[in-house]
This record gives C-alpha cells, sequence and structure tokens, in this order.
C-alpha cells in the first residue's frame, strides 16, 4: 500500500462501470458527501469510462445536499454507466493516454471506477500509466455487482439487495402455487441472473428450508444440468408436496456445454436465442412430466428493486463510496475498499483496502461445499454466509402518488477544453 | 335487497377462489374477525368451492388472534383457493345439491364466496337452490380480481396491489435501462398479466408522464396489435429518448385474432406455445430494428407480491370481508359488497351491497376513453381513476432474517358427516 501526501489542489472523478445494480447510487452518495467533507469537487463521468474518453464529464457540486442524499435510495446509474472495456495497454494505449490527458486537462487528482474485476483492472491499468506519464493521480476501485463474483471482499454491494428479492419473491410466489395446486400450476419456474455463478440463485434457498419448504429445485450454473436427475426431483416433489418451485440460474449448460436458454427455443424468424431458460425448463417439465406449469424472468426488476433493498447491503454500498474516497485523499493507490466479515451471527463487518491487483480479472466461484451433495439446494454453510446479507429494510420514501421518491439529477456538463477523441 | 331475522345459531362457511392476489387473505381477516365478534363460528373450505363439495372444511375458530391478524399482510390463498367452475344447475344438479347437503350436516347458515364473476354466479344459484330446497342459506359474494374487471364494483380488491408492484417496477427497471442505453439494452419490454382487459397494463402508465417518460409503449388486449404503429413508436422514441420501455398485456392479438404469445415461438418439442408474449416483441424488435433488448415476465410475482401492496388495496380488501359478514348476519342474500367512489382527490369511497345477479357472468373492459387517441397510452381520466388505487404502502412486519413474517395457519379440519362424493 502506497500513501503519498495529497495533492494541494485537484478534483476527484467518479465513474459507474457495467451493470447497474439498486445501490450503486448509494457508493455514489457516499463518495461525494464524503468528498464535500473534505472540500474536494467530485465531477462524474457521464456513461461511465465513456464519458471520461469523451471529456463528457458532469459537475456534482451543483446537485444540492438534499438531492445527493437522496441518491442513497435511488435504483440505476444515476450518471449512466457502460458496458465497455478498454483493451490492453500495449494496442491500445492511445485511449489509454487520453484518459490521463482528460484527467490533467481538469486538474483530476483522483479516479475513483465504481464496478466489477474489469473496472479494477482498468483502474489499475490507468494508475500504472500515471505513474509511467509523470501524471500524479490515484485510483481506487469502488466494488459493485450484483453477481457477487469479486475476489479479496467478502460480499459485494449490489449482491445483497437482489438475493432479497429473490428469496422474498420466491417466498411470495410459492405461496401463491400452493393455494392453487390442487387445480392448477403445480411446477413454478423462477429464472434469476448469474451466467457463471450461482450466488443469486443460491439466495433464494433462504427462502425456505428443510425438504418440503421452496424453493425444492436450484439450477446453479456451476453444475451441468442433468435432465433425468432434475426431472426424478420435480416428480417427487410434486408428488410429496403437491407442487414444486424450481429457481434457475440463467446461465444453466448441458453435458455439451450449451446454455440452456439457446438449446431449445426458436423465435418466430428462426433464430435459436430468444434469452430463457425458464420457458425452456417449462416445457421439458410439460412433455415429460404433463404438469401444468408457469414461470417468470423477472430480469432487470431483480436488480433495479431499490424497494426491497436490503439494509446491510444498502450501508455497506455508501460505506465502500465513503471509503474509497478516504483512501483517495490519504494517498492510497491501486486499491479497492473491501468488505472483510468477523462474525456471521451477530453479523460483523467492517471495510479494509486490498490491492486491485487481486482483483482485476479474478471471478470467485461458489464454493463447492455451498450446494446440497444432490446439487439441487444449499448447505448450512451457504446459510450461514448468505442470511446476514438480506438482514434489514431500508424503504425508500414515498409520495402521496404512491411511488417511491427516486432521485433526479441535473447533471450539468463541465465545459470541454480538449478536441473532440475518435473511440 | 331481501333482509330475514337472523338464524339462532348456524356457522359461517367461507371460500376463496380462482387465481390469488396478495391482499385476498386479508378479505379472509376481514370475514374471519368480524365473525368473532359477534360470536359466528367461520368454517373455511379447504381449495375452494371443491372443499365445499368434498367436505373438507377447516376450522378457523382453533387459529390464534394474531394468526388471523397476520392474515391481513400475507399474500396467497390460506385455506387454498381452485380453479372450478361449477357448471350449469340444470346439467349438474348433483353437484348443488351436494353442497346443500354439506352446509346442512354442518349447519352453515352463511356462505361467503371470495372470487370474481364466476363466482359471484356460483353464490346466486346456491342461494336460490337454498330457496327451492327450503334450506335457508344467505350467500354473499367477496369481490377479488387483479383483473379489476367485475362490474358494480369501481375497482376490485387484489387489484390496486397489482397496479403498484407493476408501476413500482416499470420506473425501477426504466431507471436502469437509462443508465445503460447508450452500450446497451435500448428496449426493454415488461409482460403483465391481462388476457382481455388491459387495466394492470394500464397501471403501468402511473410510472411517469409525458412523451419522454416511461412506459413509453403499452400494448393492451382491447387494441388489434399493430405491428408498423408499434415498431414506429419504437424507434421514434428510441431516436428521441435513447431507450424505449414498453409494458405489454399478456393478452394482445393481431388482426388475426391470435395471442401474439401464441404466433411466433416454438420450443424443443415443436409446440407453439411457450406463453409470453414479450420474447415475441422483443425479437421482432431486434430483426426489424435491430435494437438490443431485454424483457421480463413476472408472472405470479405481480399478483403475489404482498411485499410491495398498496395500503388503499389491502384495507378495501379487509373492508369487504367485513361488510360482507355485516351483510350476512343482517340477513341480506345473493349481494355483494363493492367499492363506490363518491371524490378522485381527495379519493374517497365507502362499500355498498350490490345484487350478484347484476355482477355473475359480466365482465368490465376498459373504457376507450382511458386509452390515448394512438393507443399507445392512457389518458388524464385513466390517471384520475387509477392514481389513488395505488396510493399508500402497508409492508409486512418483517422478521431478523430480513424475510416478512407471513401467517402459517394450522388449518384442522373438522370432522367430516357424509359420505364422500364424487366430483
Amino acid at each position: 500500500m502506497k500513501t503519498a501526501p495529497r495533492p494541494a489542489s485537484g478534483k476527484l472523478l467518479y465513474a459507474q462501470s457495467g451493470g447497474v445494480t439498486s445501490v450503486i447510487n448509494a457508493s455514489a452518495a457516499g463518495v461525494i458527501e464524503a468528498a464535500r467533507t473534505h472540500g474536494v469537487k467530485v465531477y462524474a463521468a457521464h456513461n461511465g469510462i465513456l464519458g471520461a474518453l469523451r471529456e463528457e464529464l458532469i459537475d456534482t457540486s451543483k446537485e444540492s445536499k438534499a438531492t445527493i442524499a437522496a441518491l442513497r435510495h435511488t435504483p440505476g446509474g444515476a450518471f449512466g454507466s457502460c458496458r465497455y472495456k478498454l483493451k490492453s495497454l500495449e494496442t491500445h494505449r492511445a485511449e489509454y493516454e487520453r484518459l490521463i490527458e482528460v484527467l490533467r486537462a481538469h486538474d483530476i487528482r483522483w479516479f475513483l471506477y465504481n464496478g466489477g474485476n474489469d473496472s479494477a483492472d482498468t483502474a489499475l491499468k490507468i494508475s500504472q500509466l500515471g505513474k509511467a506519464m509523470g501524471y500524479d493521480i490515484r485510483c481506487i476501485g469502488v466494488p459493485k455487482t450484483v453477481d457477487n463474483d469479486l475476489a479479496m471482499t467478502d460480499c459485494c454491494p449490489g449482491f445483497g439487495s437482489v438475493a432479497k428479492y429473490i428469496a422474498v419473491s420466491t417466498l411470495e410466489a410459492s405461496l401463491d402455487v400452493a393455494s392453487m395446486a390442487d387445480t392448477s400450476t403445480k411446477v413454478f419456474i423462477l429464472e434469476v441472473m448469474g451466467r457463471h455463478a450461482g450466488w443469486i440463485a443460491a439466495a433464494a434457498g433462504l427462502a425456505g428450508e428443510g425438504a418440503d419448504a421452496p424453493p425444492h429445485v436450484i439450477l446453479f450454473p456451476e453444475n451441468v444440468f442433468d435432465e433425468a436427475a432434475f426431472l426424478a426431483k420435480v416428480k417427487a416433489t410434486v408428488q410429496r408436496v403437491g407442487w414444486c418451485t424450481v429457481v434457475a440460474s440463467e446461465g444453466i449448460r448441458n453435458a455439451a456445454g450449451q446454455f440452456l436458454a439457446e438449446a431449445g427455443t426458436r423465435d418466430a424468424f428462426g433464430h435459436s436465442q430468444l434469452g430463457g431458460v425458464a420457458p425452456v425448463l417449462a416445457a421439458l417439465v410439460k412433455e415429460k412430466l404433463g404438469y401444468k406449469y408457469h414461470w417468470a424472468l423477472p430480469d432487470y426488476l431483480q436488480r433495479s428493486a431499490r424497494h426491497l433493498a436490503s439494509k446491510t447491503d444498502a450501508e455497506q454500498a455508501y460505506a465502500v463510496g465513503k471509503a474509497a474516497v478516504d483512501y483517495a485523499l490519504a494517498g492510497k493507490n491501486a486499491v479497492m475498499p473491501v468488505i472483510v466479515r468477523s462474525s456471521d451471527a451477530p453479523y460483523r463487518w467492517k471495510i479494509e483496502p486490498a490491492p486491485l491487483s487481486k482483483i482485476a480479472n479474478h471471478e470467485k466461484k461458489m464454493p463447492r461445499n455451498f450446494m446440497t451433495r444432490d446439487g439441487f439446494g444449499i448447505t448450512a454453510a451457504a446459510r450461514r454466509y448468505l442470511a446476514p446479507l438480506i438482514q434489514g429494510e431500508l424503504p425508500p420514501p414515498y409520495g402521496k402518488d404512491g411511488l417511491p421518491r427516486y432521485a433526479t439529477l441535473q447533471n450539468t456538463m463541465v465545459a470541454k477544453k480538449l478536441p473532440a477523441f475518435e473511440i
């Protein structure tokens, strides 16, 4: 961990990256409020790193204290995010140099990048290039991803709220199915996010405990989909319980390595990809077992459902934002504030810096001992890990109209100083 | 309205019918708490009218006061519901006679049927047959349906909470899409319930007002789907706003009268029906406009989301349950307590009895003047009607585990007195 004296002047640039979450703006609020305390002006890049490349910078000092506070309970990415990965320093040096040029033009001395492992990699490279080019810039990663797959941190801000949404939705929909199973739907399939790691699917397991409680079957992307075992488990559950709730990760694959979501369906134009493993599983259940089914695919609803955020998650999201500023102003570089757990129950956590080099481009899978032997459920170890992350409620304020009062920013752009740059 | 002296003794039978809602149990709580006040014992039919036919009756007096109170915030149907419509009195007289036989065997003098227009029809027929068979039974309908399609009542308990869920979800997911549109999803499609009437889709319109606010396109089942007009509206919206949120009723049809959900897709087995108009629309957008899309289909999540219930709706659901008991014990017969609106803003409503004969088998469509001229939005008149129905929050209590504390009933069965009956 390198520390250095704080620059005499300078601004802080904050950017949001990749898929947004219901609490990424809480991290933004943590960043901006902490920086204001220290008298440091915060610019936000419009649409993530693209805004930095295009010199599209938002002056957050134009926003009121109340608006910034309201970011704590506003989902989505208030400054815009993007799916854009900077390529390697060797092949795309011009992009990195442009970034340094923009930072220099606006006297930006701290860069905080709020994202996943790709973003950690970018922040690390910029810190290295700044050094090589003799420009004093400190880069701090701010962790964010619903996928919960970042290395070094016990959990990722954004995950706990999706986990809570999926656990509550599994519980609620299962009460519905249980009421009607005698004459209607017997198998309900809920498709959840998670292309490579089954953390979100695992969280559904918190909805109930014991063989007869929903969800009865969880399908993790870490396991090869075994059609016969799946059908046998569904059939046994319907025969014993009367109905069956299945939670499936979007990323499950068959033995040939194909995504199930792409293996089965064809759209009106004959294309094979509609996205959606739930309808494929539903068709299988109907064809092989004859049960009436329903399926749900909440998609973006799950990662934007700020109305059902986990208080633990929202607090951690704010805390990593604030810590990132503290680290930056203390002169740390190429680190990320990560969450360290010291106790499961009562849940205790703190924040510590971890080097970006140990986070960049790593992916944390779910441990094998979090899945039951048959692969269709979660273990006690998984429950101990997951349980604290969905604890607590922190609903947004509601207006008289019955809708959450989410923040709307002015997003005042900073005047450009440089010629346009072709991306 | 006929009234008669209250029987000297007797029990009250309550049954839940058809698709459940997040507040149907609030009606059950209203029924049971009101009956307890009057010292009347309530039996609940297990799985709706089937429980009455099979003589599967639950003794609700075995449940504690706290458990019944908790029904007010528990989604699903606590005693089980069913999709089972009694056929005509002429062709299936034996079933109706069996019902009277069960009622007589257990000295049941009041029958409260919580459902939609089919249930109103059944309750009406039982009241008529009771009279014909000389058995003194008063039948009261208790309104319930997320479809909001019952005649005589201003709105239907169950609808307001789905409406709130869909409006909030549309708002939240749109914030997500707006953040990412520059490099990711440009068109987001949310499929909502509503096979014949567009009330739920219309409620999504409460998420925003003005041409640039989401949802930008609403597809109602009342209108024939016009592919060219739809694509033109989506394209114009993306070009102007940068992205586009579409809300589609599951029941939209093309000019040939086919459900779009059935017209486009084939599953792995070559069957045409997967359910899901959203993927069909998404494929169309991709094929014809080339935009990146995402789609969501919350299915049962929308009608079981008690965590996001409308306070207005939950209170009305409780009130109609209580009123049904008051009517029954006052000797009314063949009526339903309906909601009468006296003012939009401030919202004022009261409950009055309406004859089941005017509700049975009628279906209330959305008025044409609730849809904008181009058919893709809602009018000011629709807003005035819909706005009060999603007002207020009444979240369930949460446990330390971060999950709602939903009621679990013992559902103690009453000893049978009759031989089995073949349905």
